[in-house]
């Protein structure tokens, strides 16, 4: 037992970190303000593609991706966490390093079980930044936290699968670069066997019958450039080929990239609330009111406090999860992925509430970045299920262990 | 001591429900798809201005206000009170029955201390609903909650005062229709009593020197075609008669209004937490999960039996507040106006939190209500000065009160 | 609508209030300094007895009871509501004006349903305060929050029935003074109709087969001289006529007293957190920490306020239930009911947990009375099953009536 | 980083484990009853004695202390704090490894600081478990968590020092086996350095003088045969060389045995809330409520998810803490043993308190570990000061640091 990083991880999280501080955080407010008051709501600023192209020179590109054959950067998952928290303070800093969600999902199943056409035509072009992607999962008619309510249908015709279906939120698909969906739906609805009923499959984003029906909102935000679609399948035809890893492994392919994308989410989450946390300290030192700082009241300083306490536990859980991923795999890491996702969005929704609060007006502003971190939180509190999903299960399966004890 | 709405109250209650399950509910989404895609944002749909013509010749009108000479609907607080509440069941509410604010308090300002010209000019066309207003207070450099902070300074300089400062959100100051502002700053900023240092002043929005500079915003939203205006004042020159009340008299003017003002923001928080909860209610009924409603959860059943708990007990603290002030006075009722204040938003905030993350991600969509209503609660729990700050003065207060027994 | 005390109730309120501070205050401390150390556990302190011969000569007596036949207060809900509040902040507070339970709920049970002889034998006594009596339906080994789990049975055996059973947690049964219990258990177990299984029947508590096992305690304290027994009834036999209203009819009667009950312990709750409040404000006044006094810092502050907005709203809530049963009826009250027991003692467990963490070691002490309001809030929160129970069926009644909207 | 013990850790913790399934669960029950019911409330029952010296033949005996000349098992703070977290599942668990508080924290200081002749006298019976100790500081007058209020007077008078004050909750000193008190008073009441007007000094419990009041209570209870004494120094005179390290140096050796102290006290309730909610767990799956077990109701799940992520994250702060005090000192630990101070106590409060309300009148009873285990984790909140005190200086400091970047 160590509570230390490793060298190589100080190592990075230092290049990370300079990275930032050098090339991002002094157009942050600018670059902000142009998504937001750009002509066309759905153009990428060039200044993102100039910094990738520097992080990329730099050698911190695609740092999510274990080794795979001859891609990856091959870090573990408790080496890269502390730069996904790094990322996480900023809204472009895991886009900027191409470790962005659902990309690096995404990237990891192609190069997983994509056959080498497809690695060749999406995954080479992901991994260069060039285009982007994203994951078909979540509907509008049901509860999505449970898959087997999932209604899209795969079906198989001659050489060729026909996808039917709606889908909403699927994060990134408002994107111009977005070139590809990897697409979740059933191909055999009826089997007794609930997990293996569905199937992931490729498509192209141009093909026939893929419609983006609107760009869906959170607190009335449509985050462009990258937006949250809602999208039609209507007939959709794709080559048989497209399907992932076989039909009725879509659960099984779907489990495989929850364990990491949570490590990375929370990760995000903790780095948006160290950040809130900062902001927090900062406003408290230099805020008059009632002919005093701000830190001089108590309340303040146990907000202070007890952000600081809440943001090292989660950050603790976290790392603890990302390293039985690494030592134990997925499965054994089961519970401690649930905990992380019960604890981390929560916290992060917490912190950074108390930030705003101190902020007064300012803190519900464009001016600072804390409602934008509270609206990313507040999102991930329910992306993959809501915290009481989670509770659920973990509730169950906890008590069943100690009982038997 | 009775805890049932009298029958005129329930009378009024049934009609001002029947207008809106009438005419306003059934083109609520349609009118905010309107506002939110409408080419030019800052326009008035028409439908508005026909549910105010519509309320005005029902004699649902300007209920807010108490008899003054010959204005006013003449009903007491406590009898006001669950009007405002079911208006803030929806954003449209209060404004097709002329009681918006910042509107409801201008009015009644300009009825007690404006002069017969400034009530001809001002007054009677917001009575008619055919101008708005705005109250202008709060800065961005300084704590505003601690009125003596404010540094926006108010020169007599001849017959004229000349106007100074820097103001943000200026709630309803962006609407095409508002017209003038009541503006506080400093005419005193050195007198030793703090509480005589500021006045109001009455600004038409067209003098020269007042710039609107851009729409605030609140967790992304401009909240067209209302807005919050960030508004500059550069030597901006108004005749002395524009002073309201006298020099000096700023701060009582603003206590005045305070108390009422409060009242109506809590009830509208107390109608928007119910519609939350009658959401979650028909949310929990119908959706199934795992195979069940929702309702079969415990922790679903939970949030509701908390949620009607926590609505309930700030709606009886809220009309006895409202009681008190009627029957004592504003002055007497100072801590229950306070503690109405701490506790109001804070419920809001937390009971339509909960019926967000029953909705899943629709929850925080534009297709339900709920992200709205949440931002509107979350404003209001910093408007007037953040919670933390009244409960400085109430803890005090009521320390040295029982230390006194 | 109106929140103010009726003058007759003011009055009475400044009666008892006046007698506490003449009588029961002054030798508070003393007296539950006899009870923890004299050699006799179980002796009853005289002075207890000489207060409550004080308190009947000043008329201030059985306070509680409605008026039925010859006897009764003839107080509403409503009225004897706050009166219950100011017994409620000290221990023998209700004892010295025959107002405690289970008397006060058996009391009304015997006055409806008992017969002339039982009236006699049993009720004059109670009403005299000369004996006491407990109630007897909490088992050991089923959750007793469901009724329909009660395991102890009641079989008539000829002219008799023969009980059987063991219980536990009967307050009030240790007393020496304790003489007749109302013990509730099932006459029919298998009718298919669960509500009509049980009966109520009196028990003289010095019957063959019925033994006092030992005294529960409650945090380690067995709450002499009154204390929780746990009662073994092996083939105790009582005439059939103490069958109480009939065979059957033991829920009914049980939902009858429940209602009352709920008020009276929720109002002594929220006058127990009422005493903690002030004693919280004292003690902020006049204890120094860092060089100033405690409530000097934020926190503390912020600790008061909240209280009070949580004690106040409580009483608002548990006023209106009163007020609802004496209007409407028991039923047409039972989700206020539900409320307030949801509600009440969670909130005097939050403010007296504050009030203790401010006193510091001396908070969990004998020389000051947060601990022993403490255990009497937190076992109120489990009394009539726990908050969690009566949250399930709130939520599901709530739920079905806005989905019908 | 690495989060999985050391096989070292491994190894001691399933001895100590082993240890205590064997020979002290199966006599716990037991052996509380004993307590409760002596005759002589003070008296220690023989099965104690026994079993510590069946520890002490096992070699599992004093593992609190680190190597020091001879003495010490020489564990580090990260390798001791596992099993701290063990013997905090049971009363008993500390004793019968001689690593009770505070005699762990008195040994510390005696090998670090005593003479000779003071070893000889003190620490080898301590070391052997022949007697006990106890550490005066806390006052009843003067709010303690402020070190600087301590009102004891330590005079030098020729070659003694006569010692006047009164302390109170004194634990283990009402405890017959307790032979010497280290006694914290003011030497240099007025040298303006406030950290050097604080003295320890050795004073046996037998000197004349010292008075043991009173037992004080915790919710009612003495906690026999421990106790936490009131006791009276008047004019309580010993030889100069009690004074430990030197005149001024009381406060330094204060802090030096903090750290250690805090990481025992916080693993302790680590230990008490994993057993609470493996209490939680078993009654969940096996008692029955409306029709089902209790673990069917989400409600109850959730309890159990939250309270094994609460008790996970604090566990990983706390051994964190451990590893930087190991690491870095513990100066370098200030912040993180500020942090486990919040965090630990609260956490154990709330987890504890769901098991109890989950086992309804049980809970609270003495049939059940639970309300002891509460009442444990409540003093702790309060001991070395109360949570807000250690948020106070945690916020201040992470301000002042944070703002500088």
């Amino acid at each position: 037992m160590n509570f230390e990083y490793s060298d190589k991880v100080n190592d990075l999280l230092a290049r990370v970190n300079g990275f930032l501080d050098q090339h991002l955080y002094p157009i942050e407010a600018q670059l902000l303000e142009t998504i937001d008051t750009q002509p066309d709501r759905w153009a990428i600023p060039p200044e993102i593609e100039a910094l990738k192209a520097k992080a990329k020179a730099a050698g911190l590109w695609n740092l999510f991706l274990p080794e795979f054959e001859d891609y990856g950067y091959g870090l573990t998952n408790l080496e890269y966490a502390p730069l996904a928290e790094v990322m996480g303070r900023t809204r472009f800093g895991s886009e900027v390093f191409n470790c962005s969600a659902p990309d690096t999902g995404n990237m990891e199943v192609l190069a997983r079980y994509g056959n080498e056409e497809q690695k060749e035509r999406w995954l080479k072009p992901l991994l260069n930044g060039e285009i982007r992607s994203a994951f078909a999962m979540t509907e509008p008619e049901v509860a999505s936290c449970d898959a087997t309510n999932i209604e899209t249908r795969i079906t198989r015709d001659g050489d060729e699968y026909v996808i039917n279906g709606r889908k909403w939120y699927i994060s990134g698909a408002c994107d111009p670069r977005c070139k590809i969906l990897i697409v979740m739906g059933k191909t055999d609805p009826d089997n007794a066997n609930r997990y293996i009923q569905q199937s992931q499959i490729l498509v192209p984003i141009d093909t026939d019958g893929v419609t983006i029906v609107r760009p869906m909102k959170v607190f009335g935000n449509d985050d462009a450039p990258e937006g949250h679609a809602e999208i039609r399948f209507d007939n959709v035809r794709v080559p048989a080929s497209n399907i992932l890893l076989g039909e009725g492994r879509g659960f099984e392919i779907a489990q495989g990239r929850l364990g990491p994308g949570r490590i990375h989410h929370c990760m995000r989450l903790i780095g948006a609330a160290q950040r809130a946390l900062e902001m927090m300290c900062v406003r408290a030192e230099n805020r008059i009111a009632f002919g005093r700082p701000l830190i001089k009241q108590g309340s303040v300083r146990e907000d202070i406090a007890n952000s600081v306490c809440e943001i090292e536990q989660a950050r603790l859980l976290t790392l603890k999860a990302a390293d039985m991923m690494d030592r134990q795999g997925n499965k054994a890491a089961r519970e401690m992925i649930a905990m992380i996702k019960v604890v981390a969005p929560r916290m992060a929704c917490q912190v950074i509430d108390r930030a705003m609060q101190l902020h007064g007006a300012a803190g519900l502003s464009q001016d600072f970045r804390l409602a934008e971190l509270y609206m990313y939180a507040r999102t991930v509190r329910l992306a993959d299920g809501p915290d009481q999903v989670h509770m659920m299960q973990l509730g169950r399966d906890l008590a069943r262990r100690w009982n038997g004890q």
